[in-house]
């Protein structure tokens, strides 16, 4: 399997994320990979639990949109405390 | 295709992620779905343009390990922010 770029450098680690291994490389230490990568496992995991019948790339696919939704209400949760901040100084 | 949840509730959109349909079931907004489901099918892309060999379910992986790792990136900064509010109250 070929190494998939997480960021442009140096650390490469090899993972396990639903039964496949993915070689990452990236600038991030191990132990953050690794993270990342459980993060990714439990998620198909927990998506796989209630739409038991998926194959792999739908399963994938949703749990991709499953993190970007996160992604975005936590950028407005974000968003929102940055305007609060800039009210205080 | 099956109906795949988001969250809990009513709004049932269908996306068009990476040329295979998706019905997204959720409580959002369909624009929000539609936001997320273009965001995910643009990262897919932009991975696919670093790593063309790779199928679409490691392409999908890849694609929320690299979500995933903005968000932790995205919740670091969050908890920064939140801890310097405090502070000032």
């Amino acid at each position: 399997m070929g190494a998939y770029t997480l960021s442009e450098q140096k650390t490469r680690t090899t993972v396990d994320i639903y039964g496949q291994q993915y070689s990452i490389v990236g600038t991030e230490s191990i132990s953050h990979i690794r993270l990342v990568a459980s993060i990714v496992d439990e998620k198909m995991r927990e998506i796989n639990g209630k739409n038991s019948n998926l194959d792999i790339s739908k399963l994938a696919v949703l749990t991709a949109v499953n993190v970007v939704h996160d992604y975005i209400k936590l950028k407005e949760a974000y968003d929102i405390l940055e305007r609060e901040m800039k009210k205080k100084d």
